[in-house]
Formats: structure tokens, sequence, C-alpha cells
């Protein structure tokens, strides 16, 4: 069992491996603070959508007036969804590219330059930014995550 | 060949690692569920969103009037949401956790509360409990993964 | 070092391991696709969400008639959404399923029918084709994931 549990070490102590863990534990808790963007918006603006939710600021009429959609909870709710359309792709081909044996510069080129163009892409939703720098932020992390599932068929291609 | 596979089943062998494969399996299941559950709303509740859904129903107006959003639909489909945002992070985080070399009883207990307060989110949700059910249990499920992501960074960071 | 290189090499030199990378970029790919395919809408519809998207036709009223929803689009977010919600669990379970030694030939089985599934899926969905095409689809893909979620299970219990 310990042998085991070495190999499960050894595999943290790779330093590809090691990138991709970090840079996606990164993207995943920027993904993860759009959830508590959206309860802040939801708390401050009052927009909400679960009749349970308005019961502290009373009954009937009164609570339901808080029912309701709200242009800042609704631009933040995009952009989580469009990091889960995103982010997605890049945890399930970035540690498929981590075993594709990349140069490790390589692959922290990547990885990098995905978590910047995410966190780009986030303050270009929320403030907004004018276009098209939330194209152009959005483009770069999806040919980045093209460029690695390049890599991973050019090395693993089995149909 | 027969050492790579024997490697890979030695994966498998690791205590954590099958922790792991056991609860992410698990709270998979339970948010697959929710297309099943929003299948079954979409059917009794007659509330459909692709007119070929209700062509059995009839030509015309006749079918038409089936392409409605439901508020019992709508909630289910927000219970699926929030399952993706907050199980996507768990599968990544938690994968690379399990890499992490955490103590197996602290491993077993972040999957643990992380898959039980997943599933009281459901409940809360779908029944609906009354406030702060569904928060609390959010939150529980939250906080365990920015403690798995806590010990991947420390463990693993690599900038 | 060189050893842990290695044996991370090693890994992507194990037959199984390299079909569930070879389709699991696949249905990534495919899914990312579904961004390209809601932007190409957006723009030939003219139907946006976001205000600071429709700037370059104008200013005020002008650029505001762009602001709508449109079937199209609202059809591809949906394909787009449910992708999301089935190929998430497929990149969890099949990738702790490559790890539970399933056969080959049995695993090559799951994973081509998945990825058949998700493709018919999506053309049953844009085109649209009449239903029971894309139920059928989807639940083809469905029944693939629970049948690797068992396998997991089975070889990996550990509660």
């Amino acid at each position: 069992k310990t042998g085991e549990m070495a190999k499960l070490t050894q595999l943290i102590d790779n330093d590809i491996f090691r990138a991709y863990a970090t840079y996606a534990t990164i993207v995943l808790l920027k993904m993860m603070l759009m959830s508590l963007v959206t309860a802040y918006f939801r708390i401050t603006k009052k927009a909400f959508v679960n009749p349970e939710d308005t019961a502290s600021f009373g009954k009937g009429e009164n609570a339901k007036k808080y029912l309701r959609t709200d242009p800042d909870v609704e631009r933040v709710r995009r952009g989580h969804l469009n990091d889960l359309e995103n982010i997605v792709p890049f945890l399930g081909i970035g540690l498929l590219y981590a075993f594709s044996s990349p140069e490790l510069s390589t692959a922290l080129l990547h990885f990098r330059i995905f978590a910047g163009a995410r966190i780009i892409h986030t303050f270009a939703y929320l403030i907004p930014l004018p276009q098209p720098s939330r194209g152009l932020s959005w483009a770069v992390g999806y040919a980045v995550t093209i460029s690695m599932a390049y890599k991973v068929l050019k090395t693993a291609l089995y149909l």
C-alpha cells in the first residue's frame, strides 16, 4: 500500500502535472467566485427567482415584487455560464494534454495564457469593457484549448 | 503492455482514489437524475420548449399551447444548473486533491460532506424547503471545495 | 525527474487511456463548436444580449432593436447546455471507468457509442429532426454513461 501511495505522490511531484493542478484550480476558483458575485447582486439589487428566497421580506405582494430579473444579475449569470462552457473543455483537454508529454515551458505557456484570458474575460464581461475586449479574451482561451486538443489527438489518437 | 495495465489497475487500488471515484460518480449520477426529473415535469405538466416535442399533441394552435414555461420545470432546471456550477469544481479540484497526498480520513470527510450537502441541496431546491436550507447546503459544498483547493495549491503550486 | 516524466508518458501509452483521451477530446471539441454556432446565428440573425455587442450598429434605439432573442440562437444555446449536462458526466465517469480495468473492446464500444450519440443529438437538435430522434440519441448517451458508472462503482466502491 505504501508503494501505491508513493505513486500517487510522484504524480503531484511532476512539474507539468503540478502546473496543470495549479492553473486548473485557479480557473475553477475564479468560476466559483461568480456564484458569490451573483448572490451579491441578487441581495443588493433585491432580484430573486425563488419565492422561498424572498420570504424574509414579508408575505404576499410585498415579497412578490422582489421576484424579478435584474440586468446586473443576468450579466453575471451569463459570465458564469460562459465560464462553464469554456473551463470544462480546458479541464478535460488540459488534463489529457498534461499526459501527452508536452515541453514544460510550452505547457506553462498554454496554462498561463488560458488563465489570464479567462480572468480578463470576466472583467470585460462584468465592468463591462467595450467590445472586442470580451470577444478577444474569449477567443484567446478558445484557441489555447484547441491547441492543446491538437497535441492530445496527435499524441494519443486511438479511434 | 501488461505492465502498463497493471499500473492503471494500481491507481484504482489506492483507497483515496477509490473514495474519489465513488463520490465523484455518486454526485454525477445525482446530477444526471435532474435530466429525468426535468423530463418528468415537462411531460406531466405539458410544458415544452421545442416545437418538435409537441408534435404528438396535434398540429397548429393545439400543439402550440404546450410551448410554455412551467414553474416546476424551471425550478428543476435551476437546480440542475446549480449542480453543474458546483459539481464541476468538485470533480476537477477533488481529483487533484486525491493526488495531493491527503490523509485518507480527511479525504473521506471532504468527499462525504460534499456529496451529502449536494443531496440535501437538491431536496431543499425541489421540495422546496424554507431558506436557509438551500443556502446552507450550497455553502457547505462550496466550503468543502475551497478547502480541497487550498490543499491542492499548498501541495502543488507551480505558477 | 526523468523517471516521473516517463511514468506520465506510460499512461498515454495505455490503449484504454488513449481511447478515453481521443473520445473525450472529440466530444469536448464538438461541444466547443456550439459556441461558434451560437456566435454565427447571433451575427447573421442580429440577435444579441449584451448592449456592448450592438455598439457597432449605432447608438440608442438603432442598436437597441438588436437586443432580442431569436429562436435559432436559443435552440443552439439549449443544445449547448444539454451538451454540458451530459458531457460533464461522461468526462468524469469515463476517466474513472478507464482506470477500472475494463476490456479494451468494451471500453471502445462505450466511448464510440457515446460520441456517436452526442453527434447525432446535435444534428437532431439543430436541424431539427422530428422526435424521437433527439430523445433517443440523448437516451443512448445517458445509458452508456450509466453503464460506465456501474463498472466504476463495482470496481472502486469505497464509501
